[in-house]
Order: structure tokens, then C-alpha cells, then sequence
């Protein structure tokens, strides 16, 4: 057997481990590996495949970012092709691949990434690629696992840049703004927020009301806490209809990391009168080694990655449904994003033990 | 409403995000609450009691160890008084336990501990208390919740040490034994070793063959890799009947911590020839801050357990099956230890990236 | 003896260790310790004066924050009035702040701060205060000492930074901008950036050409690098005689944090064409935990200071000459500001490794 | 040019940085430079040389380890060469060494290392060979240098082992006992004991007296504070004449890691009456990504040995003396070992502060 993984999308910490976990899972069933450099570039004549042995993947394991290096354009349905006049349009490049792969002898895909990157993997399956999906998602809002790798790390970031900032809003009375990221999804944000005890808490799940988030600050200084530390999701925004304007120019400017921090911070100087700033994570959260929790779920999903070749689930990614590891038809997991469920015991304890959500 | 928190046996980091998370959800509702300090031993007249307000929790959401004190003897039906010949007679101090908690107005007590407080914990609700249980356990050993707070902290911090370990066993050709916590329950050296690229892990739950490991680890030579990083669990021990020294030894050394990996490490230099050193990681695995997830679950319990005694579940004990947290009956959890599922897939990967179990 | 002990300006790791070690040493001899919050505001009857015993800093020694506040605004000389309009004037204080002291029989005062706290500390001397002083500054631009605590600290985040920067730079074929703290002095960009393996290092002490730090990426490209990292002062500037637009703003907004370095994104993204992104690292610098070089040289700090005011060394600030803690006129160390020494070893390796100053 | 590049001993972090620096300080010199396996094992005949070239050190200035390997043996003057019989003889190879470095065209070595491997270079260079020494020891006892790189990071595993133990020994009102690295001298005991707020310390330099060491403890437990660390080097050892056992067993247990430490908890469990615990951290010392101080120091060294070698300075050895590096010759450097100055204001800070070095 001849398979072959790639990864595309953003980066995401423990791509690494189930790259490994995978390919040492294949090469220990004799089967061959081949590697597709930045997502499906590779199968274009655009990047390289290289082979994938014992020895390529040593020592990796710990590693953040990815050894087939990530990809932000590679989709051969809709793939960028430069104009004479220096523009791009896209073309179809989807037969080119496939042919592309059979001439390597590619009898299977194991291809790891979120919602693009399985949306691509549908498509390809129903043209007679035999695909085998890793979901990849830090922001967590893959559908059909409870949890992805990458996402227990970019928490643990978040975390301790929380206790950092802790320490200097006490000292100096000051309001900080911390910007996470989820653009649809506000785990990140909820994760980091109850278990670094932010006061303020914002979700793309839960519009806000800038009102309500001064009176929580305000509260909080009338009682002698005369600092807050409030954690925002980049997708956050305000309640009550009118769209945020950040929110509203993401789609033209999808390159922009950050900016609804430094908007709140303004509005809660404005209204609170006191000291605030914002501070943007950014990429600081996709980098790094990733904790024990992601690499461990990550060398999971490889060795499931595999055995779902073995057992030809054509079309299933695996998953996390706890305390297994599963498969669920792509079809499935593609039709909604997974989202906070603001029922969730975890939105009830953190209302409960005074966390405020600006509603 | 005036409830009792009280801490039972060993330090697990995300006991003061229990008790945090607990008191706030508490003190919003209106209740009053009582610390416990020293498991039950602040009920006896042997420690105190104290108020526990929204100023004691402050800040204290991240900090390991636990602001109750922990206990390692508070067992009220058991208890240790010293005769005046400077011996120990065990005597049942549970009716005074229970007058004195009448005599306070606690109306309910939520206990966090492992099985022995949990034990304690159904007995004194035979008798009549309202108890609500958190479960504690640094080993991951308690049925009925998929896992509790403190393992996380203490797999990663065992994954720091092989991390750490790895550079120095592989610039020295070396064969490193590094043993971990586990009797009876092999989680920690589990999760440990497979996130951290371990290349022999020895469980309680897979009795070893010595002859296997040191197989192992001289095809690992043969093939180049002159280094080999063994985690064991200090409740491991050889196959074929033949009880381990050791094992055998630990209920009369109830305080030993540590000594099988020197004894693995003694037999691999024997049979391999090869130098080989032992390190145990001991205390190191209770302490510190706890991890993101940890401070979340510890968090979720501590509010779980407040709405449990809202709901007057006595006897029950608060516990996560994913992605909720529900409430189980004390009697049912108590029934028989959590063990490693040696069927499990973690475990079916581990054997496929080529990990060897010794068996 | 009854002393004082104040802290002044920003955060910085290691304040609460040397407050801890001060008043141990002072209350080991027998003396009393008084400590003023927020700067001298706690002598001007705007923040309070508390006692400081043995209980007070048990358990802070590797806590980051000051438990004394810190402070942005009391300088009694030239202290902000609230107009009946709403708008401030500055008045002198100072005699009150004398009168004060006085009253509550403050024989000595340890201020702990930079230069802006050390000014109004050689003035309250020449006034007839008994002051010693203790650098703290983050940027580490005070004369007279090798280095001060909190800088380890800072210097520590941001090579994390780095590191988790560079995985996902590399993944991505990015360039990434980091910006660190550093008006006037580089060295938080020239340490993180060396010990960060940074592609290019920009300091206020050596201003830049945007051409050459585009050469130097472009280099990288097509050598096969295809990502490049570059740390940058907040006060870094092109050369060329015509001041930077962030760094001529900064004096009318001293509040404002970062800047610099999206600027220069952009410039290199239109020159190279490459993806660039950039990153402000901001106040995580000044907080978290203190490293062990931080902490010890902290308690070293705080010791020397009680000797000094057992020795009388009026108008002294304790200071690091390697390996010795030796006390330095105030008047001397505020001659000058201490700035990266272009001709040093450090650069010199700097350059020879291939690392770009932009110059 | 064409120079080599060896290490020797054990393991330190730090290595990878200094070899990095080296080489490409070298080759952006048009240098050639060659790998020495194995401390000087790979000159003869034993293990490999190698090509070292910017591509061989590409992302490594960050990683622990060495990826020339360590070695514990590799002294060509007494070389151990197996018998027939099974048994070794010490035999001299150092001419096979000459004329091997003189077949490869090596003009120069920089050889890094302990006092071991700067006394086999002093020997090298009385026969000719054109020798720079880069310093190494985790210990910090060699002299000439005000510090050596991966004394840092010893010292901050040592702190944060310290950190984690503080919380369950207050919790458990125990006594912990960590053993730390350091026969001769104390340095990582006494860094890390200061800066991990420990209440003993035991050096080499400072035989210690069970008496005053239990004294404290119960000093502690008189004032209510019920738990106790102390920080014990593996060298320390008893006063009043009376050699202590494990250190007179050292010399023929080199590979002993630790011991002293157990036997002074049960001497402190024995008077105290308190339950006391040791640990020994061993090899986790050694191991690890090294800190921000370390990796600029091993840059520093890196590239001074580089321009030692331009500047025909054989003989000599690069050293720290702040703010500088320097060479100092190896000859003198080898005159005596570096141990803690007890006179120092560190110590002298530490007694002031409370802490017992059982004197």
C-alpha cells in the first residue's frame, strides 16, 4: 500500500505528532508513505512530495509547525493561476491532481486539516480519490470531535499570557483587553477566560453590550478591584443588530489578525474613564510545542488516520468523541461549524462564579 | 444555606480552583461557607474551621496545593489517638464529627478527595450527613469520571521531564528509567510516555517481562539509536506469578515513594550492557500550577458540586463524561478502581508507532 | 531604625522580591518597615502606608506584580492637581511629603524605581531626605549597574515569543515583526533577538535602512529561507537624519504601546512582496513569574539596600558590578541613560552569524 | 582555514548554541570546520568527524543536547583499551591523535569543555596542537569566568522544582529534602535555594551540622510554619572532621547520581520527629532547552573562540568577565577549581534573610 498525507490550512501545534504517528503506524504495516508539501501544492507541480520513512519523521514529535509546511491557497478546485496582467484567477485544477497522484501511485489520502481543507477532501473523494480526514482546527469548531489538537496549546498560551498581564492590571488599576482568536467560535476565548479568572468574558456566541461590560468594571472598582482583565474572541461583536465594523470588513481583509480589542478598550476608556489597553495574541497562539493533551490527541488521530485506511472508510474523518477515537463521514461534519453551546455548564459556572459575558 | 468544603488526602494541582469556583458559586447564590481544614481533622477539634468568603479565593484560582491544607490520616471511623505508651489506637470519632458539624449549622458538606475520602464521604452519609464529592485523584484512578483535575498537570509535567531527559540519554548513549506515580493505575506513565516519544512503558496493567524491555532497547541499537527512555509506573511489576519485590513491599512502606525504576535500571545494565540510569519523579508530580484544562475541570466540579447540593444529590459525586458534567452515585464510583483499558485505542497506537509494553 | 520602602514607575519581575528580601534583612536587625503604596502618593495622603513584617512578604518572593502597586504619576515635585475645570496643574509637594515622613518617623526610605523615581529621589536628598535607591527598569537603560532585575524576565518572554513565532513563520514562508519594549535602548531586542535566532535586529542605537533589512530577507529567500524573523526596539528609526513618525509622536502619547513594528511590516511587505505579519509583545514583557537570575539578583538588591542604610550611603544606589553589589552616586547614574554599546562582543557575534542591524 | 570543533563530558545546555555560533562565525569567514564525535573519540578511529556547515547547524540554537554527543571517556593521553581478557589497560594515543588531526588538514581545534577536557587540551597544546577552550560546566566551578553557560538553566530547573515542591510541602506540613548537581561546588544549590526561597542550604563549601539544620526546622515549626525546604549540593557533607560517607564512596562510584540527600532526611525525620521526603533531580539538570542567559553566553563563546583562533590565542580559553569575554590562558585557569566565595553578598543576603546553611 501506498499512501500519501498532506496537511493544509494554518498551522496548528501537534501537526507534527500525527505526521509521525501516522507514518510510523504505516511503515510498521509495510506500507509506503509519501509526503505532499503545502497542501495539495504539491500534487500540482507547484511543491514537492518527498518520501516519508522512520527516519523523516525522528524526533518530530514535539515539534511545533509541520514538516510539509502549511498552505494557505492550495485549493485545486479554485486555484489561483497569474494573469499576463499580474492578476489571478481561479482554475480547476482538480483532474491535473488526480492524475497527478495516480501516476505516483497514490492509493490513499490522509489529508489533515479544518473546514477547507475537508471541504477539498469531499469534493476529491467524490471524484474517486480515496480520502481519509484529520480535523485541524485551533479555534475548535470542527464539527462531529469534541475537541481537535492545537487547541488545548493555544489555551495554554493564552492562559499564561493572562496570569502575565494579572499581575501588571493590579499593580497599575488598569483595564487590560486580550484579544484571542475564533472569528465563528468563542472556545479559545471561554477556555482561556474562566481558567486565567478574566472578569469580562466575549464570544462570537454572545453579543455584547458595551454597557454592561463597563457596569461589570465599574462594579468590580466600587468593591476595591480596581483592575480588569477582559478576553475577547477576534469574531466578538456588539448586540442589538447593527454589525460590528470589524466583523463586517474580516471577508475583505482576510489577511488582518486583531482589532476588536483595541476598539473595546477605547469604548471602556471612554465610558469607565479608567486607564484601559489592549494587547492582540496573534500568532503567538498557533506556535510553539504543543502540551501532553495535543500530543497525545494528535498521535491518536495518525494512528486512527491509518487504520481508517486499512478498514476503507472512504470519505470519514477521525474523531475525538471521548473516550474514543471514531470515524464520521465528512459529509456529516461539514454541514455545521461546532460553536459554543452557551448552555453549557461551563458558560453556567463562569455566569455563576461572577464572570460577566456583556449580556 | 451554610455548607462545609473539605480536602481529603494527597495535593493535586486544582484544589484551590475547586474550592474557588465552589465558594463564589456558593456565596452568589447567598449561602454561607465553611473551610475545612485538614480533611476531617478541622471537625475533631484537631485543626479548625474557617470562613471561606469571595476575599479568601481571591487570587488563589492558579496557585497549586490547596488553601485547606491536605491530610493524609483524617479518617473519622479510623481515627489515629496516641496511647500514653506513645503507640497508636484507631477509634471511631464519627458521632463527634457529625455533633460538631451539627453544633456549626453546616447543612451540607462537599468533600474533594480521592477513595479514601470518598469512602469516608458514603459512610458519613449513612449516618445521616448531606455530602456531595469531588473526585481527586493525581493518578486518574476514580470510576465514573472520564478523568479528574491534577492528572493533566502531572502528565505534563512528566512529559517536561522526558523531554528533558531525551537530550541528555541521546548525547550520551544512554538508557534512561524514569518512574512515575501509579499503584495501581498506569495513566500517568501511559499518557507520558506516549506524548513523550518514550520507547518502553511499564504499567500495573501489563505485568513485564525484563527479557522484552531489554529486547526492545538492543534492536533499538542495532538499528543506530544508541539511547532508549523507559517510563515505568512505581506500581509495575515483572510477569509470570512471581510477585515484584517491590510491589509487594509497598503496603508496609506506606511512605516510600519511589524504587522500582532503579531496579529496572539495574536489570537493563545487566542484561544490555548498556549504562543505564534511573531518576523518580516523585513529589514534583503533585505540585505547581495546575494546566489550563486542569484550572477548567477544577472550576467546573467546584460549581457542579454547589448546584448538586441545590439539588440535594447526596451521596453523589460530581464527575465529567464528556462533554458534561453529571452527577454519579458515591456507592457505584466506589466499586472498583479506574484502571488503564489495555484494549484501549491510545494503547493499540502506542504498540503501533512501535512502543513496547515489555509484554 | 524605621524605615520606608517605596516603589515607583512600571511593573517589572522582581519587585516583590526585592520588598521581601529588604524587609526580612531590616526586621532581622530589628528595625521596623513601612511600606507606601503607589509610589510617594501613600506620603501625600492619596494611597496609604502599611506596616511590612515577616507575614507580609511570605510567599511573594517569585510572585510578579509589587505588592506595594506600582505607579505612573507621584512625583511630589511636580504632582497632578485637579482643577474646579477639570483639567490638572502641577504642583510641588515635596514639603508635605517631607512632613510626612517626619510625622510618621521614617528614618531612611529604599525607593525602587528608574530613572524618573531615582530624580525625585536625589531631590528628596537634597532636600534632607536619608534615601537609597534600587534600580528597576525593564529596558535595562540604567546607568551604573551591569543589569537590573526584570530584564532576565523580559528578555525570557520575548525569545518564547520567538520561538513559537518561528514555527509558524517557517510553515507559513512569513516574515513576522516582533516589537519589544525599548525607547531608548535596545538591549530586550539585542538579547531576544540573538538568543532567538532573529534574521534581523533593529535598536534605537542603530537606525535602520529599510533597503538593507529587505536585502537581508531577500537573501534569506533565495538562499531557501523563505521566512525571515525580525525584532524591533519600539524605538528603533530609520536612518538618514529623517526622524521616525512613531518614535517624534511619542512624548504627546505616552500611553500609546507599540507601533513601530506594523510599520515596518508594511514597508517590507510592499518592498519584498513577501507575507508579513506583526506582532506587539506589549505588557506580557513586564509581567509573570521572575526568572532565577531575576529573583536572586532582586534579593541581592533588597539586602544591599538595608546595608546601605546601616552604612549611611545617603544618596546611593545599590548596583550590579559584576560579581559584586556595590553602591554608585544617584547623582552619577543620572548623567546618562545606558544604551547598547554598538562596539560590543555581543554585536560583533551578532554580525558574524549573519544577523542584520538594517544598517 | 580549516578548523575543528569537539566537546567533551557531560551533557550541558548551551552546546548546540556554542557549536552554532562557531561554525558560522567560521564559514561566513570562508572557513572550512570539522565535527569531532564524541570528545576526541571520532579522531581516533572510534566514532566519526564530520563536516559541520550552515546547513548542520540550521535550527539548533535553541535545543538542548549536543549534536556532536557527549563522551565520559575520550582522554587520548590514558585511553581505555580492552584485553583479551576482557579487562581495559590506560594506554596513550595521543600521537595517533596528532597525526590523525594533521592527515585531515585540522589547523586548529576548539575544544569545549570541563576542567577534564581543558586539562587534555592543555596537554594537546604542549604537543603542538593549535588548541581555543570554550568552558563548560553545569556546576560553575571552573575558574577564570565569571559564569558558564547551562548554569542558568540548571538553576532554573532546579527553581521550578523548588516552586512545585513548596506547594505540597506546605500543604502536607512536610519536610522536603532536593538533592541538586554540584560535588565541589554549590553553586546550583545556592542559586537555586536563594532564588527558590528554601530555609536550608547545604554546600561543599559550608560542612553542615545536623544539629543547626534541625534547629531551623523546628525554629519554623514554632512559629507555625509546619514545613520546610532544604537545598542540599550532592557534595555537601557533615562538619567537625568526620568525612561524609556518600562523598567518600564518590571516587569509586563515579556514576552515583545522588544519595546525600536521603540520608539527611532520615536524620531530620530521626530528630525532628517530622515526616520528611528527598528527591533527587539528577539528569533533568542537564537536560532541556537552554535559557535566554545561556544561549546568548554559548553565542558569545561561540563566536570569541572563532576570533581566538584569528588572533593565534592557542592555549587560552574564552571567558566571561562582565561585561566582556576575555581569554585567560588554560594553564592558569586549571590551577584551581571555582568554588562559592562564603564571603560573597549572596550568602552573606541569605543568612540576613533567614536562611540556614547549617553552620
Amino acid at each position: 500500500m501506498r499512501i500519501a498525507i498532506s496537511t493544509g490550512g494554518g498551522d496548528a501545534p501537534g501537526l507534527n505528532a500525527v505526521i509521525r504517528a501516522a507514518v510510523l503506524t504505516a511503515v510498521n504495516r509495510g506500507w509506503e508513505v509519501i509526503g505532499v508539501k503545502r497542501g495539495f501544492a504539491g500534487l500540482l507541480g507547484e511543491d514537492e512530495v518527498i518520501p516519508l520513512t522512520r527516519e523523516s519523521v525522528r524526533g518530530i514529535g514535539h515539534l511545533g509547525g509541520t514538516i510539509l509546511r502549511a498552505s494557505n491557497r492550495g485549493n485545486p478546485f479554485c486555484y489561483p493561476r497569474k494573469q499576463p496582467d499580474g492578476s489571478y484567477v481561479a482554475v480547476d485544477r482538480s483532474d491535473e491532481l488526480m492524475e497527478n497522484a495516480q501516476r505516483l501511485g497514490i492509493e490513499a489520502v490522509i489529508t489533515i486539516g479544518g473546514d477547507g481543507s475537508l471541504e477539498i477532501a469531499r469534493q476529491l473523494c467524490h471524484k474517486g480519490m480515496r480520502v481519509i480526514g484529520v480535523p485541524k482546527t485551533i479555534d475548535n469548531d470542527v464539527s462531529g470531535t469534541v475537541t481537535t489538537f492545537g487547541f488545548d496549546t493555544a489555551v495554554n498560551t493564552a492562559i499564561e499570557a493572562i496570569d502575565k498581564l494579572h499581575t501588571t492590571a493590579e499593580s497599575h488599576d488598569r483595564v487590560i483587553v486580550m484579544e484571542v482568536m475564533g472569528r465563528d467560535a468563542g472556545f479559545i476565548a471561554l477556555h482561556s477566560g474562566v481558567a486565567g479568572t478574566a472578569d469580562v468574558i466575549l464570544l462570537p456566541e454572545i453579543p455584547y453590550d458595551i454597557g454592561k461590560v463597563c457596569e461589570k468594571i465599574l462594579a468590580r472598582d466600587a468593591a476595591g478591584r480596581h483592575f480588569s482583565i477582559v478576553v475577547v474572541a477576534e469574531g466578538a461583536y456588539p448586540k442589538g443588530g447593527e454589525v460590528h465594523l470589524i466583523g463586517e470588513s474580516l471577508p475583505g481583509q482576510a489577511k488582518r489578525v486583531g482589532g476588536v480589542a483595541e476598539l473595546i478598550a477605547r469604548e471602556i476608556q471612554a465610558v469607565t474613564g479608567k486607564e484601559t489597553r489592549s494587547l492582540v495574541l496573534g500568532h503567538l497562539q498557533r506556535g510553539g510545542m504543543p502540551t501532553g493533551y495535543d500530543r497525545l490527541l494528535a498521535t491518536r488521530f495518525g494512528g486512527a488516520a491509518v487504520r481508517a485506511v486499512a478498514d476503507e472508510k472512504w470519505g470519514h474523518m477521525v474523531a475525538l468523541q471521548t473516550p474514543h477515537i471514531v470515524t464520521v463521514p465528512i459529509d456529516d461534519v461539514l454541514k455545521e461549524k461546532k460553536r459554543v453551546d452557551v448552555a453549557h455548564d461551563l458558560v453556567q459556572t463562569a455566569r455563576e462564579i461572577g464572570i460577566s459575558f456583556g449580556d
